[in-house]
């Protein structure tokens, strides 16, 4: 039986996670957030990122991204991000609900990153006056939807363009781990050294059970964040297992070193798969994730073997871009076994 | 050290239920629901309320009580509940932003609870077109705010008025594991057979880490819930954990034996302070919560060897309304030991 | 045949300012409010109230106000409100529509009017954390849902409370004209110097065909009306045909003659009435309307008669509570006519 | 002094149309809209469609546009339009508001239209799943945003892929007369026979003050609009004058022979400009709009004899899209005069 590559959230929990909650469970505490936990992960994230911080913990990405959006833009604004980004194709209108109506406007660009020239351009040419959307906020994703990583001289290149016309940069972290992890920069050169002032801070993707942590790095858009997050109903009353996930997360390096650790993976299939005659790698491996136009032959196959790959667009003839994601928790001998798979049957 | 008896939210976790979220942690899953645990968990929930239902886990009653309600009603409709529900005032405006603008409209009841009479005379004085919110709903919470739990004659008599009216009932059920256990009937008899169609089935206060089931006994109204719950920001990637909580929570009734283990302390809690001069135990207690007007020196000389307990109302002369309330871990020893303190310091 | 005493929106459009519009209509104009006219009616409101204003011409009512509060308050907000206030019970949830779901919190106070010490001592009692509607605004009507005009004393008790609690103030003065023609007081008076933010200022009800006017005292609420009035659909296209009903409105202080002539048949009806046997008139006559208990048999005859009156509750026993409004244009022989009918049925 | 040819919400009033209001001016009347003119113009548009409708009177096209989109489809809906069109362009977010944040998807189409062929291929590939927004209606614009008419059959097929995949179709309306008044066909060919549920018919631009009406061919989707136009503020209590504007606009076909009037005079300019060296009109003038690509030079000399014109895009080198739009009551001279004096300055 082979493996599951579809997503990271495929994954389970972190051993050492999961000994952090159960750790958390002796005596009562404070509800809501009242607790030393949750204030000792304040304080860890002020550390990791080098600066006064603002955060909400919260169980999934799309809670973090929607609630940052919130409290970025007002119902009348516009948001400027890919048009791949999962802000806009996935998350079901969550950023529209939370916002109140805020429009999301879709910029192509390669990679899967938004191109400042691109953003540039878009603002110039949008319309000013009380009857369109008005330009409020900008929202990346790190590690792209491409699976690629903006380096933090791109971040800071659409940090100045969002100062200049005084627009929040939102940074969707879903993998900000794995992008960190493969790029020779700190925490703050990514973010709010480069512009960024909100972050989706990921932690389930890379071995949290349900774990997000809305980072604040512009403290005039921290005030409303409290009550959004309650009447949304995110504001969990046993929250000290929330943050227990994520004081365990950042302890150590574990972020980090999980990211690492799938990273390699991801880089392992990559040069095995794109090996392969017919198989291409189609986008540069920043993280955990590689995408491979592959023969839908190959790709039956491969499946055939119990092994499970995402389908990430249409088949065009007889090639399918597919998507492969290692995660903390993969196992090099399942990456093998998938590589060895793939030639065995390549060869037949 | 004295204990917490301020709220069940300060509890931690059923250990059962934390090894249940680790046996879950085996293997990859499928994401988002498509697992078994939250499929058999459906299948529990079907034969404990002896009928059909639509699940759906989200990890707070905030947010299980907020998408019901928006589920329910329309956001020119009224929701009727009792003048103290949480949901009026403890929620943050939740149901007003997943109904997108729909009136709560607060109704007095003695003991907590909504009267029949004072509901369907509203509701005969509720102007009639365009210009009005329109009658919608109906929510009652199980335990009420005063503790107190509505029987099933209670509920079949407000169920009875609803589907007179074609309103929705909706029943808030956050502790509806300590109503049930002190009531002698069957959790249909209190839900869908006196006309219950929704119901926020409350699992965090009474032993699990953050989880919650919308239980929907009518099916037409589960047809929006899994959009609403996505664009919410409530659907877990890795479902299982929460499931799987749900599942160690229903096993071999564990779910009613922390509720009956709650209740009888909260029993003796009541007999206890009740036997003590100055002190009137305001409400029945019907499940695991205590209100006790208590002299305000009593008070103060309790807290001061360390025990907590819940400021309910503004002192009033030199009296207080506090609340107690026991959970399903509260150790018989602290009870004790808060009674004799109290008894101690009465008598000083 | 008789008249038509139901409310002064029966009422049609004073010739002059259907003149005006008519006047209007000569050559093209640039639209959507960057005409000449609305730009002279905001100078003349800043007259009219003695200070700098932002003005925003709307059709009705409800949008006027629900455009206020949603300039005024957070979607997690509190309104105070009275009980019988048309934001409450006549705008089928127009508030919370525009508001994103703020909370209208109603309160008691005699003859339609929020005392102040009800107000103060509600907000004393308002719990604060971010589980709960956060205080942000509070509303009055000018006239009340009563028909009695609050004096500038009243109002700034109110403001005074609002400042000391940093809560929006705003007034629905969708009779703001009678109540002003009632009172020896100026405009700047009755609002802003009284702690007044926010005015919808109204003109339908007294002589124009759909015309209110947001009058802004506090200018940072300002910023956002031009977009909310945009995206609600509210600003006109040929906004010069709306802003030349206010202009005729105000000119020559038609708006007040035309109330005072409605206050004076009020007071003619209420004299006539309320010397009745059997007949009481239940509130002060403040403005253009009358509230009388009056013998169910002599309102049956009346309108046998062919007059129009409101039935304001349901009857008790053999009386009913009816409302009796005067418009700009009612017919001082018509309230002579209704009084004779009154007399000659009552005698009968 | 030159004319305005910037937009038709440049023109003023028809004289007929401001005389009907002044005839409803006759007597007190029963406020929103339980009068007799409104009743009539509902029956009056079922004659003009042939059909029964249900029909809402508003004051504004993102009104009517808005309401629509809100009757039709869930806040988790996608709705299609054209990228160029008025309501994902011009109405500041007012959809996502009236929806509660639905997501408007735009779709390119030659000559401002959608083309069936990319309606079906975007919906064939759009992902299924509660992650994404649900495909939910469609609407198009008549006149299109490039002035060009949607005929029946167009209409048709983009109802036919409508009604396979039960989605909603939708017409905005606001320049509907003059796409009539250019197409050989009748208002029922045009709109239901082809699968339009719901139109927003509008007058205001040809005429009106500020008139337009929601025409529901579907009689489900009429159920909710009562409702939602008077919490959004658009329900006015004068009702009637509202009202007596579209019944003059319909009355003796009015509204088509004041469109035909425009569409004459856009014929006109479009020939008179289109045989200037230079100038390329760019999109068939099939109703009341003419785009030209006109020298900037030429654009200004014209402008500095007093006329108006539109610039529709940036310029382009020595070129700028410009767009003229003629109305009721634009003045052939006012056409002579500007195609005389663009020749003159053309030639100098």
């Amino acid at each position: 039986m082979g493996a599951n590559f579809r997503s990271d959230n495929v994954a389970g929990i972190d051993p050492a996670i999961l000994e952090a909650v159960a750790r958390a469970n002796a005596g009562p505490s404070l509800p809501y957030g009242n607790d030393a936990v949750t204030q000792r992960v304040e304080q860890r994230l002020a550390e990791v990122f080098e600066t006064d911080v603002a955060v909400f913990p919260v169980a999934t990405g799309t809670a973090a991204n929607a609630l940052c959006l919130a409290a970025a833009v007002p119902s009348w604004g516009a948001v400027y991000c890919h048009a791949e980004s999962h802000i806009l194709l996935d998350e079901c209108n969550a950023p529209e609900f939370y916002t109140g109506g805020a429009r999301l406007v879709p910029l192509a660009g390669a990679q899967g990153r938004l191109a400042p020239e691109s953003l540039a351009a878009t603002l110039a040419a949008a319309p000013t006056g009380v009857h369109h959307a008005q330009p409020a906020a900008v929202s990346i994703t790190q590690l792209s939807e491409s699976g690629t990583a903006y380096k933090p001289d791109h971040v800071a290149a659409i940090g100045q363009i969002c100062r200049e016309r005084c627009l929040v940069l939102h940074m969707d972290g879903s993998r900000f781990a794995n992008a960190l992890a493969g790029l020779n920069c700190s925490p703050a050169d990514l973010t709010w050294r480069a512009g960024v002032d909100l972050l989706s801070f990921g932690a389930t993707k890379n071995g949290a059970i349900a774990a997000e942590a809305i980072v604040v790095f512009r403290k005039d858009l921290a005030a409303s964040l409290a009550y959004r997050r309650k009447r949304a109903g995110h504001l969990f009353s046993k929250m000290r297992f929330l943050s227990a996930q994520l004081e365990a997360y950042l302890d150590q390096d574990r972020w980090l070193d999980n990211a690492r650790h799938a990273n390699a993976q991801a880089k392992r299939l990559a040069r095995g798969l794109g090996a392969l005659s017919g198989v291409t790698v189609t986008q540069p491996v920043d993280g955990n994730e590689v995408f491979a136009e592959m023969p839908t032959r190959l790709v039956a196959a491969i499946e055939a073997e119990g092994f499970a790959l995402e389908p990430w667009a249409p088949a065009t003839g007889d090639k399918r871009l597919m998507r492969l994601v290692a995660a903390f928790d993969t196992d090099p001998k399942d990456v093998e076994a998938l590589i060895a798979a793939a030639n065995r049957r390549q060869a037949a």
